[in-house]
């Protein structure tokens, strides 16, 4: 437990909406920040180039403007800020529209639910909005089939559900074939999908243009100055907390209030300055400990989700800006307190001290019944903040690190300071660390490999005929790796488009073509 | 990739239910496992012990007998085995009698939906087993208040609803409030607690003396040589699996499988001696990195959270069996492939390499509908499929390790093996590296520091009056940490037990006793 000076040296907080961080047990010393300091000051002036509009991500030679976003005023351009407020406009009306049951059913009645179809930053997003502001969103992130019919099977009425397509390029596989997967369910359900479908998407995109063409219900801007892990507050985010009710301007004010503070000149006195600085001595500046997101409210359960990305995906780079190798990063995992106090807490408080924890506190859990008593005189509430606190001390006690958010409640304003909190502080702590926080140059080499074995089983049935041959030989035939092919090989005869004999050994297996073509 | 040859040496496979563990891309090396035998095998001479009935546990003075659970008649004692039976008939004949409606609502109608109320171990495996294998179940596993409301408010009726309440000890305080919390929505809507509540507890427990004396619906047995996190194929797992309809006799039959396979002694034919040697190479015996799972189907998506639990509160430890310091541990997270693909994979290629990955496979997709064309000749599944080899290509390349788990196809046996596979080498790793793996001595720290909090509650309210006095003059009064006092007081003041002026300057605020005593 920090004393109260300490607590008191080490917290910065936002009055509204109220919002503290709290880095009283991270072991923070005031040499260092003030040795910090010179960085930190460049840091803030860079986010200021970038808020102001330059190439802050010259690999993709692309402006970051996720900031804009809550301050259209900010942006470089009259247009993007006229893009911007349009946007909202839309936003609105169609909102409006669909709750009033102008935009509506084929039937005529109203939809009742909302299905998204998006992957990364076009859905973890929605998703914490969605649990942690209370609302109905069906998702669609994966190419499973085993999961799209799982989510299809439990939808009330697919007849009733708005489907929001979400792909900033358009051309996203998984989501792709989500929207395949599901206009082909409707087709199946006599339903005509572009009735009922919503696309967000960049300009110009594949799956811009087959909205207009097949003249889906609406298209809705994306643009490339907008990463995916940073679209939460456009329309990415922002149709489907409408569509669910929640207060969506509510968010975009949380996050201009916390970008307000986060400009801060002062980095002692600016939470997002504070906060990278807090990583970068926490971690050696190289992610040397992870981030374990501990939230004291089940409502913030996806949070650890959201910050995975946001996080790792902005600082695990290969390269810094000078090309130098320097394999950053910063691991983020987490679920919820208290629940996760009975899971893996045993190894943070005696284990390996491979991490720091990072809080976040509800004051007021905002209860819908009136609190019973669980002991005399304590509520259940009294004891999810006593576990937040004990867990705290007993991590302190043991010299382990934390950092502590506390929000006066949980609500979209406040919502949206923390993911306005976070996204500057990876944007600050990328300048001390020298990388590109906006590209992900890594995730491309997954796609070609992927795109690889597609080619590889496509070879493969045009090369099997009714004679059984094992790897090695068609491997041969195929010039490719042997391992390659029975990767390859198994997973066509579990579906049916090839035939296996004696597959328990993978050196004696061999496959012909299937008498049943599935596909 | 690994050459075939590489693959064949480090592939070792399960024949029914069919699980593959491949370790071709681990980088192991036979002069590795070579000088690692004598230790391994000691290893499983131990284990041997373990199931033999020797007091693993030394610390608690417990024997560690979950193997026992899927094979009674390896039990020390017969009467552990009958125990063991008995229950796998009360389950059998409780199920029967939910599923027929012999036992009912109180208006006489089936029961619908069954809410668990449990935490750590008692709701991870059940919370994986209904998602992974298909069922709906509610859970309360926090004591959040918010939570709680929320999860009572989805349920379709809590008059049709079969509340399982699992706690070993009986007097886990998360479990108590959500008990109780339970037990006043039924009385404020009119229905009697007990009349719908299952109690899974051990013999003569706070909770059983509860159960027995309010005449609750059921109770089955817990048994004080079952861990909480190797409870799942107890009744804390099969209970609540039977009530879903689940294949839960399949679970036992798919570890008790693995287990066979399991005891292999010669270590290069074992799953679980590799898959431990495999953690000890890749991590130098020292958690030096994470593994991230990374399950190819979104029904395994809590598998991560299960494993966090099992792997890092059975290896995170501050001391070894001697002793010594050791701080061991294995950090594990990770949510499922390909979604992950575009969140932090992009750290995993190129960033930090501070990690392995663990994928799991499932060959045969087992899709409802027939399956569509998402390019020519391709399905949604061959994407699926093709990601995971191409994200595992894609590591490799990059020098990163992974090891991957396939499955045939995804049911309870092939579950129940991996979860047994899993039980096996956290034992087996526990011996290389000297630790006790059944005990969680670092959870108490926290539940005490959380009690002291809760008495500083009781006497800051008994010490607060009209006058408002600041943090520092009611630290002294008390004879408590200023920092204590004023993390209790602002929550007071959320909770609307205290009043508080000045809030937003912690060396200002003032606090005193509010007019509304809300508790």
């Amino acid at each position: 437990m920090p004393t109260f000076e300490q607590y008191l040296a080490w917290r910065v907080a936002l009055p509204q909406p109220a919002v503290e961080l709290d880095l009283g047990d991270a072991g923070l010393r005031d040499e260092d920040l003030e040795a910090a300091e010179p960085r930190l000051r460049d840091a803030l002036r860079a986010m200021a180039m970038l808020e102001a509009g330059a190439l802050a991500n010259p690999d993709e030679g692309r402006m970051v403007g996720h900031y804009w976003l809550r301050a259209p005023e900010l942006a470089p351009d009259p247009a993007i800020a006229a893009a911007i407020r349009a946007s909202w406009e839309q936003i609105e009306a169609f909102a409006a529209d669909f709750h009033a049951g102008a935009i509506a059913a084929a039937d005529g009645q109203r939809f009742r639910d909302v299905l998204l179809i998006g992957i990364g930053g076009s859905a973890l997003g929605p998703q914490l909005l969605a649990d942690a502001l209370g609302g109905r969103l069906h998702v669609l992130d994966n190419t499973d089939p085993d999961g799209i019919n799982r989510t299809l099977a439990a939808l009330p009425s697919l007849a009733h559900t708005l489907v929001l397509v979400t792909s900033k390029s358009g051309s996203t596989v998984e989501t792709r074939n989500g929207m395949l997967e599901v206009n082909a369910a409707c087709r199946r359900a006599g339903l005509h999908f572009p009735a009922q479908a919503v696309a967000i998407t960049g300009h110009g995109s594949t799956l811009d243009q087959l909205a207009a063409r097949d003249r889906w219900l609406a298209r809705f801007p994306l643009w490339d100055w907008v990463g995916g892990r940073t679209s939460v507050l456009s329309p990415v985010g922002l149709l489907p907390a409408a569509l669910l009710g929640l207060d969506w301007r509510g968010l975009l004010r949380g996050a201009a209030a916390m970008d307000v503070a986060t400009r801060e000149p002062d980095p002692s006195q600016n939470p997002a300055t504070l906060l990278a600085h807090a990583w970068f001595m926490l971690t050696g500046g190289h992610g040397r400990k992870a981030m374990v997101m501990l939230p004291y409210a089940d409502r913030l359960v996806l949070l650890s989700r959201y910050l995975q990305q946001l996080v790792m995906e902005s600082l695990g780079k290969r390269h810094d800006r000078q090309g130098n190798e320097v394999f950053q990063g910063l691991t983020v995992y987490g679920n919820k307190g208290s629940t996760d106090q009975h899971a893996y807490v045993q190894q943070l408080r005696d284990g390996l001290p491979d991490f720091f924890a990072a809080f976040v506190r509800v004051l007021d859990p905002d209860q819908g019944a009136p609190p019973i008593e669980v002991e005399p005189g304590v509520t259940s509430a009294d004891c999810l903040d006593g576990f937040y606190q004990g867990t705290r001390a007993a991590l302190a006690e043991q010299g382990r690190a934390s950092l502590t958010l506390t929000l006066q409640r949980l609500d979209a304003t406040t919502l949206g300071a923390v993911l306005a909190l976070f996204e500057r502080s990876v944007g600050l702590y990328a300048e001390l660390i020298d990388i590109n926080a906006y590209h992900q140059p890594g995730v491309e080499a997954g796609k070609l490999a992927a795109r690889a074995v597609l080619e590889l089983q496509h070879r493969l049935l045009a090369a099997v005929d009714d004679t059984p041959r094992d790897v090695v030989t068609l491997a041969q035939r195929l010039a490719a790796e042997p391992f390659a092919v029975w990767q390859v090989a198994r997973h066509l005869v579990a579906s049916g488009r090839l035939r296996g004999e004696d597959l328990a050994d993978p050196a004696l297996a061999r496959f012909a073509c299937s008498p049943s073509l599935a596909v």
